[in-house]
C-alpha cells in the first residue's frame, strides 16, 4: 500500500491527527520512536470503523510506505526532538518531498530548519496547531507557513481534516505565508488566548468578590454571555468549569479547590517579547503573561497579604444589573482591543519579514476548531476583507461604533476594580491603550525633551521640520549640525 | 611616559571621560580611529588644566604607552564597532591585561567576548556607565562587571571618577558581579528609567489637561516636589524643562513645540524583554515602552482621534489641592512599585546566572551620576542593606508602611485618568501590579482550570498535594497517572 501522507509521532495529538486524516479517506502511515504507540495507534484506527492507516517500525519503512512526493507531519515535542526526527526521516527522503512540523515552535528555528532542508530539495513547512488533543482527532485550526509549492501539495489534505466554521462553511485553514508565517500566527493566537482567559479571569473576580455571585449563579451568566456577542469557546467552557462539581471531596465546587497559580508553556512569553521586538505596544497580552507570573509566586503573595493593605473603604455597592451588563460591554471592547493588538504583532512581523500575510484569513482560521474561537472573529475577518491596509482593528467603523457606545461601562468596570482592589490588569492595560491610540496629541513630547535635555537625543517640531536640539539651560553647548540627524533615535 | 589607563573611542563620551580620568590624576593615553578627535580631546586635556592626557594615532602606539598590566576602556558604539576595536588593540595586549567596555552592550555580547579573549588571557570587564555626557566628565554612575581580579585593577580608578552621593558620601560604583552583571544593572537602570520618565509625562498630562495648569505653575509644582519625597534628577530637569520658553519662534514654550513622538535606542525593549524571559513581572516597565511605540504612530492617532471617542461625561471637577497632592503620593507609590519591579528583573537573572549581584549596591551606585538618581535610593540601599533576602521592595516595612498610608491617593488618580480618557498606562499597571501581589488568592486557579480543560494542563489543590486532571464534562477522558507531573507547565 502507498500512503497519501505518513505522521511521526504517536502521542495523543499524533494519534488523534493520524486518525482525522485517516477518518477524511486519506491513508496514512505512521511512525514513532517507541514502537509500542504504533500499536495503539493502528489498535485505535481499527476500533474507530477499519480507517485506512499503516503502522510502521522504523523510518526507513515509515518513508518507503509513502507515495511520491512523499509529505510526512511531524507530531513530536518541540526543539531538539524536532530536529532528530527530521534527521532520522530525511535520510530516507528526496528532492520535492515535504516535511511538516506541526509544533508549537519558535519561528527562527523554523527558518533554519527550512534552510537546512532546502540543500537537499526537502521542503519545509512549519504549521501551527490549534484545538488540543480533540481539536486534532475532530478538526483543528491548522496554520501553515512554508514554501507554496509544499503548501499545494498538501493543501487538499488540511482542507479536509480542518475544522469548519462560518456560513457558508470553509476550513479553518489556509496559506499563512513563507517559512516561520505560520508559526508565528500560531504563536500570537496563543498570546490572544492568553489574554482571553485572563480577561475572564478578572471578570470572574470582580463577580466573586465585588458582586458576591456564587458559582452556579456566574455559570449561568456565562452560558447567557454565550449566546450573545461574547460566543467563544472560552465563555462556553467557563460556564462549564464554574457549574462543576468537586468529585474529589464531594463537597462544593472544583474551581474553588484549583491553586491559584497558572502554568504555561511559553509561547506568551514569546508573543511579548516578539510584540517589543516589532515595535508593537500589546500591553493586554503582555498583562496577562505578567499575571501569569505573579500568580506564580503565591507563597510571596500569601506573606505579602498580610504586609500590604487593600482600600480603606468597603467593598462599593454596586447595582447588580448595572455591573453584569458593565462587565459583558467592558469585555467585548477589551477583546477588541487584545485581538487589534495581536494583529498589530502578525503584522508587523509579516512587513518586515515579507510574508505578506493575509489579516483576513488569520481571523478566518481562528473562527473554529482553537482555543480562540469566537462569533467575534468573523467580525473581524469581515474587517480586515474590508480594507486589506486597515491600521488598526479599533478604527474599523463598526468596531468603533461598538467601543464608543460601550466605554462607559468599561471605565466604570475600570474604576470599581480600582477602588475595590480588585486588580484589572487586562481591562485596565487595554482601556489605556484605547486611550492613548485615539489621542492625538500624547505627553511624548515632554519625555522627548527629557532625552534631549539629558542626553542631547534631539527633538521635532510641530510647527516645523527638521531636528533641533534646545540648549536648555547653561550645562547644554550646541551638539552641532543636525541636518540629516533623525530626533529621537539618536 | 608610561600611562595608567587607556581609553579608545573619544566621542564626547569618550573624551569627556579621559578628562575625568586625567583631572583625578591618573595618567591616560587616548586613540581614535579617525585621528582628528585625539587633538581634540589632547587641547581639552590642556585647557582644563594641563591634565595628564597623551594622544596615540594607532593602536600600536596606544597600547605601548600604557603600564602593565594595562587597562584600556572602550567608548565606541556597541556592537561592531567594539568587536573591531577589541580585535585592533587586543593584538598588542597580553596576559594580565584588561578591557572595559563603557557601552550599552546587551550582556550575551559581553559574555561572548569575555569567552574569545579569556583564552588570550586578557581579561574583560563590560561596565554600564549613566550619566550622559556630563556625568562622564564630572562623575558618572560606574557599573561594572567581569572577572575580580580585574576589577580589583580597575577599582582605584573607577571609585575616584565616579560620582559620590550619600551622607557620607561615597562612589556610585562597586563591583557588580561576573561578566554581563554590569550591563545587566545598566539595562535594567535603562528600564527604570523609561518608567520614571513616562510616570512624570503621565503626571504632566493630568496637570494639563484635567487640573489645567499652565506650564510655569506646573514648573513650580515640580520644582516644590523636588525638595520633597521625589526630589530626583529627572522631576528636576522636568520643572526646567516646563519653564523654558521657546528661542525658536520667541512665542511661548519649548515643551508644547516638541512632536509628541519619543524615541528609543533599544535598553527599554531589553529590559521588558527579559523581564520576561527571567519570568518577572514588571507591568509598568511595559507600559512605558509600549507608550513609546504608540507615541511613535502619531498619524495613526491623528486619524484614531476622528473616529474613536472618549467620555461622555466632561472633565470631572475636581479640588486641585486634592489632586496635587494626591498626584504626588500616586507618583512616589508607582516610583516604589517601579524599582520593585526592575530589582526583581535582576535578582531573577542573577539567581539564573549565579551573579550573586547585590541589590543593595545597585541602588547604592544610582544615587549619584546617573539619571534615575533620587533621594528614594538611599532608602532602597537601606531596605536591601537591612535584608538581603528581601523578596520584593513593597514589602519591605518602611514602604508598606509608605504605601499602605498613599494607596487611596493612587486609586484616586487612576480612577480620574479613567473617567477623563486621559490614559495613565504606567500609574494604572503599577497599581495592578500592586493589588495583585498582595492578594494571598487570585483569579489564577479559573485561568488554570481553563487549561486543564482545553488542554489537559492538569491542576494543584488547595486541599491536598498532587496533580490533578478533572474530567470535566464527557468529552474529557483520563490522561493516566500524574504522578511526577508538575501542573501546568505541561
Amino acid at each position: 500500500m502507498s500512503c497519501d501522507i505518513g505522521l511521526y509521532g504517536l502521542a495523543v495529538m499524533g494519534q488523534n491527527f493520524a486518525l482525522n486524516m485517516a477518518s477524511h479517506g486519506f491513508t496514512v502511515a505512521v511512525c514513532n520512536r517507541s514502537p509500542s504507540k504504533v500499536d495503539t495507534t493502528v489498535q485505535r484506527a481499527k476500533d474507530e470503523g477499519d480507517l485506512p492507516l499503516i503502522g510502521t517500525k522504523s523510518p526507513e519503512e515509515f518513508i518507503s510506505k509513502l507515495s511520491k512526493p512523499r509529505k510526512v507531519v511531524i507530531l513530536v515535542q518541540a526543539g531538539k526532538p524536532v530536529d532528530l526526527t527530521i534527521e532520522a526521516i530525511s535520510e530516507f527522503m528526496e528532492e520535492g518531498d515535504v516535511i511538516i512540523d506541526g509544533g508549537n515552535e519558535w519561528f527562527p528555528n523554523q527558518i533554519r530548519r527550512h534552510e537546512e532542508l532546502e540543500k537537499k530539495g526537502i521542503m519545509f513547512i512549519g504549521m501551527g496547531i490549534s484545538g488540543g488533543e480533540e481539536g486534532a482527532r475532530n478538526g483543528p485550526s491548522l496554520m501553515p507557513g512554508g514554501p507554496r509549492k509544499a503548501y499545494d501539495l498538501i493543501e487538499p489534505i488540511i482542507m479536509k481534516c480542518a475544522a469548519k466554521a462560518g456560513d457558508p462553511e470553509e476550513p479553518c485553514t489556509g496559506y499563512c505565508g513563507p517559512i516561520g508565517a505560520g508559526n508565528y500566527v500560531k504563536m500570537v493566537h496563543n498570546g490572544i488566548e492568553y489574554g482571553d482567559m485572563q480577561l475572564i479571569g478578572e471578570v470572574y473576580d470582580i463577580l466573586k468578590n465585588i458582586v458576591g455571585m456564587g458559582n452556579d449563579e456566574m455559570a449561568t451568566l456565562f452560558e447567557d454571555w454565550n449566546s450573545g456577542d461574547l460566543e467563544s469557546y472560552l465563555i462556553e467552557i467557563t460556564a462549564k468549569i464554574l457549574a462543576r462539581k468537586d468529585d474529589l471531596t464531594d463537597d462544593g465546587y472544583v474551581v474553588d479547590k484549583i491553586l491559584d497559580k497558572t502554568g504555561m508553556k511559553g509561547t506568551g512569553r514569546w508573543t511579548v517579547q516578539e510584540a517589543a521586538e516589532q515595535s508593537v505596544a500589546a500591553p493586554l497580552i503582555a498583562a496577562s503573561l505578567d499575571s501569569r507570573y505573579i500568580s506564580g509566586r503565591k507563597e510571596e503573595r500569601v506573606a505579602a497579604s498580610k504586609v500590604l493593605q487593600g482600600p480603606s473603604n468597603e467593598m462599593p455597592q454596586v447595582d447588580k444589573d448595572q455591573i453584569l451588563s458593565d462587565l459583558q460591554q467592558a469585555l467585548y471592547c477589551a477583546k477588541v482591543t487584545s485581538y487589534a493588538q495581536g494583529m498589530g504583532i502578525i503584522q508587523a512581523a509579516s512587513d518586515k519579514n515579507e510574508w505578506d500575510v493575509d489579516l483576513s484569513l488569520c481571523a478566518k482560521m481562528w473562527r473554529g476548531g482553537c482555543i480562540i474561537r469566537a462569533s467575534l472573529l468573523s467580525k473581524i475577518t469581515a474587517a480586515f476583507e474590508k480594507n486589506k491596509d486597515l491600521q488598526n482593528l479599533l478604527v474599523d467603523e463598526t468596531f468603533a461604533e461598538e467601543i464608543n457606545a460601550r466605554q462607559m461601562a468599561w471605565r466604570r468596570v475600570v474604576s470599581l476594580g480600582v477602588a475595590s482592589g480588585i486588580a484589572t490588569p487586562a481591562l485596565s492595560a487595554a482601556l489605556s491603550y484605547f486611550d492613548q491610540y485615539r489621542r492625538d496629541r500624547l505627553p511624548a513630547n515632554l519625555i522627548q525633551a527629557q532625552r534631549d535635555f539629558f542626553g542631547g537625543h534631539t527633538y521635532n517640531r510641530v510647527d516645523r521640520d527638521g531636528t533641533f536640539h534646545c540648549l536648555w539651560d547653561e550645562t547644554h553647548k550646541d551638539i552641532g549640525d543636525l541636518t540629516g540627524r533623525t530626533a529621537g533615535e539618536l
